[in-house]
């Protein structure tokens, strides 16, 4: 099952794809994201017959559809986009860096099916299968090293479109301690400050405070507070004991 | 050279990798983004001597540091982010989302060392390397799939790292066509709609008007107007001369 519905819209488009690991890690991105509709255009026969029987093959792969070519592959999408490393082939089209042509792919998919492809390892998209493409997007890499490993680069497109800027920024947080045990920590901690003399009877009301005050600061999760509390316990009683005892 | 110089303050650190391929896979996308700066810390000893010395063997990974603990990998970084599969760990550390997390190691990275570490292919990071970490970092995979291939999950998190969305939207698209050009493509049209009987004189000028808008909403380039205008040569030669003409 996919994440969201309109991740069903997406085709994921390998094209002349050589390498089996490749294939394989271009399938395990698109079940880590949940986009499970793969579409191969002639793959190396062999290899894609090896990815697609690996021991644990993800379903994505073994529900694979082969296609003879790119016009075929693409036939029932709205939008068609190739992805490329930065070169003189661009000029021909629009290019969008990820960040920007995401959201427009975003918005195509609540509707209708939208095409993504990737070239083979060693030389992209040719020009013909870009022909096909309504734009191109474009992986905002280092001049100095543009060209990323297929299945490293359908990942990070895949991420890019599945990214939620409004998720809840800390939704899976530690329990949060509650007042009255970090009122329970302070206690403590004041205890075996003054009986270790830390603070002295006269002038203690204003240290207490900074003391409370810093306790707050600390963001303890429930169970580090209760950590912290069996320790001060322990120092307290030892405190209190005296050196003899144990 | 980095993109930017702050990437420079990052540390990618490979806690226990076994595979030589994903400690290529992991230096690659490093290099693709920016990130120099690679520690390995208890490699499987072949596997790191493989991946280095491996053909085209990145500057990153022949200049990759190893150390023996993860303490002594990350004594330099005022800042330490484990990577994570979510799983019943997790509940020990903060756990950020990694479009939630990425903005806080930027931050961080403005002004001292960060190191983001990543574990070992089968069991992720120890409760142990877990320990030194000031948080957690979680990359939004499905539930159903929650284990990503150790290579893709650093090329997304040093993609988002390095994400810009305030990006020029449409830095690389083609040069525009001049105003010019663009009346020149409209006259040709023009006279080839009055040459095929289209345009009546009569009713011409509103009409008329309404193809130069049309021309005007085709956004074409440069390029392609010098296309199109090259066509509509033709065909109003062909217009004027009549059929009989080749």
């Amino acid at each position: 099952m996919s994440a969201r519905p309109q991740f069903d819209r997406l085709r994921v488009v390998l094209v002349n794809t050589r390498n089996p690991l490749n294939i394989g890690a271009a399938a395990r991105a698109m079940s880590n994201f949940g986009f499970l509709h793969l579409r191969v255009v002639n793959p190396y026969e062999l290899a894609f017959r090896e990815a697609r029987s690996a021991v644990g093959a993800s379903p994505v792969l073994v529900s694979a559809q082969e296609f003879k070519t790119v016009a075929e592959a693409v036939a029932d999408c709205t939008l068609v986009v190739g992805t490329t490393a930065a070169s003189r082939r661009e000029l021909q089209h629009p290019v969008r860096r990820l960040e920007q042509g995401a959201p427009v792919i975003r918005k195509r998919l609540a509707s209708s099916r939208v095409a993504l492809l990737f070239g083979s390892e060693k030389r992209g998209l040719s020009n013909e299968d870009l022909s096909h493409c309504h734009w191109l997007l474009r992986i905002p890499t280092r001049e100095e090293h543009r060209s990323m490993n297929l299945g490293q680069a359908v990942a990070v497109c895949l991420y890019e479109l599945s990214r939620d800027p409004q998720a809840a920024p800390h939704s899976e947080k530690p329990i949060a301690v509650t007042a009255s045990d970090l009122e329970r920590l302070t206690s403590l901690l004041l205890d075996a400050l003054h009986a270790s003399g830390y603070l002295k009877p006269r002038s203690a009301a204003p240290t207490e405070e900074k003391i409370r005050r810093l306790v707050r600061r600390l963001h303890l999760s429930a169970a580090d507070a209760e950590l912290c509390l069996g320790m001060l316990r322990q120092i307290l009683w030892k405190l209190r004991s005296g050196p003899g005892s144990y």
